[in-house]
């Protein structure tokens, strides 16, 4: 955009929305990429829209003086997805934080963009209900639908992707839709929903869903259980989902990541490939769970499996499970984290996550490796110095052999993180001309490529 | 089409297939729309296509000519899908009947997309693995996954939108992609998989699919429940479903539903509202379900909850269930059924079903209800006399009035069934704008209209 454009445009705003608008370098460059060592590519100016008719007036404004806007709700994305390096506009959802309707009798609720995923399990304390999707951080729900989240509960729960019954969008030239009904079940046309669910904000800005939500379970217990080998541990993750044993949580942790937690959360869990586990269920039927998995682990030579429902028990349990990402970067306290992201079918799993591990060490390179492993999704978190080109090289080269690894194995280089700025080349070589399909729905939908450029596909 | 070209065209498939092609009158006919009273519209040929190169090779020779496809599974579709209202080919995939690869080890497997559910079925019978999805008709999993199907046991196992992880489909110019990985799960892109899901094969024609299968529960258990009014049956939906309790089915059927099904297999149950309901799990698991739902069914004011795990007391319940539309053919003979469609919120269902009841009535309309309403779904089955055109008219206000009522409250026109030809003016109100956003992405990816003319919107 010339200089003289977008001084009109940024004019414009200033008018427009009065101090909902700012061009503060800090507070853009906190609205910009601050996860990893990615560059932080701030955008001109950042709204804070407050309800959807701000975000319509805003996205018309851009549709006029063709600039980008790029949408946000807590900036907890890791590979770089509010970044703008084209600049534009970023439009802040974070004040859009009103849940509109628990439909109780439905198990579902309306609400705006901006409701963190913990600001709604507070909401619904008193009904019985509560919202299972967890990835770890605590994003937006708008955000968590843009990028098709997912994390530890995903294996009882789904994704994202399972649980968003509608969207409403702004799109790129102002409309407002809404993708679908607020049934349960719908063959009315085509999936819009699910088009925008993981889009990253390149074809619209969410500005309400309406999300399922469950009934809390009766009795939650688990424990964690250390293996010989990660082999055994993901024979054990196999068995498990085979017999139909509806675990809700399915985590794997490498003795490294292990010993980083023991000393980050002063816990004393020997130091071998272990899995986290959480059943959910009536009392009687979260024991029978627990035994039925405790039978498979000692198949599979694991140490007896210790397993509790006392609620403060737990807790710690998935505090220091939480806590993994901390407790990793203790291991180098100077370096940077930058957490990786791989998925594939789970009679993969063993072999992906066992080369990886030997790569790792091949390439001399600090790192942990948890996964949700009931998904045979994994990440691997390095400890980075990003002062250090050489290294830098390293990672990235590490980066795309783990990407390749798991497309070999018909898996995915992205479980739950997306593809943003940092994987576009992997997405190529994993769906190959189906990208020039999913080009051509962009440029269906946003000829102009004003919502968030250059993310996904440049 | 000129009637020269179309010669062309017939003289070029009669070339390049030989007797894999066929203009015969009677196979056109019986590939076009047979299952109610809308026209049947055949296309000018069938291609039998034996494998995906056929497929391409035909798709090919049609973008040339820009002449329309029909694909075709088994013709079970109820809203007009296989019609052929533009003329153009059948692609009939009845004998890409393979099963790929079972992965045993993933709980997954990948077909062609002639193979049937109850032929996938009998080729899991020995692994201990089983595919849920039943939409009654012994349909094709291509079809299946292109009319976003569902049926009976939805309410745990989900439609195809939950159980498709990858498909293999040609696009109208020919090309072939792959939608997604194998991976459970996946934040690569956008997700082309639940695009094709629901396009009624207006986008392209589905090759190959990779589909998730279940571990088969060690007991199922089932039973039925005679309610004093569909309000107090809807409302042991609600507490059952909102209680956590994973049943996997929950049929509700009509008093008249009853008395047909009473009539033709022969059984004596009460002619009250009543639902069909079944449990999975292990064996005091289901015992636990099956006594949570009696105790919830009391306190409606339901008969006795008569349940049992007994395998042939079990095949007898839902035969009857599964013959409700065969039973309401004895209502009127020489009628015609029609069944229609619609899903709305649970909490709405009650209502939706009474006015519905009520609106038949006054219409003086034969038809029995009957509904998956663990997901707020449920069918009238009509019994029309396709001759007599003061009542077809009745029954088109009919449909446009329970179209209506269930977008009314926040539901869609149709659950299962799709929108075909039969459905397109509901679609537009049920979703505004954003059938215009369907259309632009119609136009993007099928610019020539080749793909299923006339269906979803024309």
């Amino acid at each position: 955009m010339e200089s003289s454009t977008k001084s009109a445009l940024i004019n414009t705003f200033q008018q427009q929305f009065g101090d909902k608008f700012t061009t503060n370098l800090t507070l853009r460059t906190q609205h910009a990429h601050t996860q990893t060592w990615l560059p932080n590519q701030p955008a001109d100016g950042v709204l804070f829209a407050e309800n959807k008719q701000m975000v319509i007036d805003a996205v018309n404004i851009c549709h006029e003086y063709r600039c980008p806007l790029i949408p946000f709700g807590t900036g907890s994305s890791l590979e770089g997805q509010v970044n703008a390096p084209q600049g534009g506009i970023c439009i802040d959802t974070s004040r859009m934080d009103q849940i509109i309707t628990i439909h109780q009798d439905d198990l579902a609720v309306t609400l705006q963009p901006g409701v963190t995923r913990e600001a709604l399990n507070t909401a619904l304390r008193h009904t019985g209900l509560f919202f299972p999707i967890d990835p770890g951080a605590n994003a937006s729900l708008g955000g968590m639908a843009s990028t098709r989240a997912s994390g530890t509960n995903a294996v009882l729960y789904g994704t994202m992707k399972d649980v968003v019954l509608n969207l409403e969008v702004v799109l790129a030239d102002g409309r407002l839709i809404r993708t679908a009904s607020r049934a349960k079940k719908s063959a009315a046309g085509y999936d819009l929903t699910h088009l925008f669910i993981g889009s990253e904000g390149t074809l619209g800005i969410i500005t309400e869903l309406t999300l399922k939500v469950f009934a809390r379970p009766e009795q939650v217990a688990g424990g964690v259980c250390a293996f010989p080998s990660i082999l055994d541990a993901c024979n054990a993750v196999i068995m498990t989902i085979q017999s139909g044993i509806p675990v809700s949580r399915l985590e794997l942790l490498d003795p490294l990541q292990i010993r980083a937690c023991n000393q980050y959360s002063k816990l004393a869990m020997p130091e071998k490939p272990t899995l986290f586990v959480e059943f959910h269920g009536s009392a009687t039927h979260v024991k029978q769970q627990a035994e039925q998995f405790a039978a498979i682990a000692e198949e599979q030579g694991a140490e007896p499996f210790q397993w509790s429902s006392d609620e403060s028990a737990l807790k710690q349990l998935w505090k220091a499970r939480h806590n993994a990402y901390f407790a990793t970067q203790l291991l180098r306290p100077q370096a940077q984290a930058y957490v990786s992201d791989a998925c594939v079918p789970i009679s993969r799993l063993a072999e992906c996550v066992e080369q990886t591990r030997l790569d790792l060490e091949e390439s001399q390179l600090i790192a942990t490796i948890v996964g949700h492993v009931g998904d045979g999704n994994f990440h691997v978190c390095l400890m980075v110095d990003p002062k250090d080109a050489h290294e830098i090289e390293c990672v990235e080269a590490f980066l795309a052999r783990i990407s390749e690894r798991a497309i070999s194995m018909e898996g995915t280089c992205t479980g739950e993180h997306g593809i943003g700025q940092g994987k576009q080349a992997y997405l190529r070589k994993e769906l190959g001309e189906a990208v020039d399909v999913m080009l051509s729905i962009k440029q269906a939908l946003d000829p102009y490529n004003l919502m968030n450029p250059a993310k996904i596909f440049s």
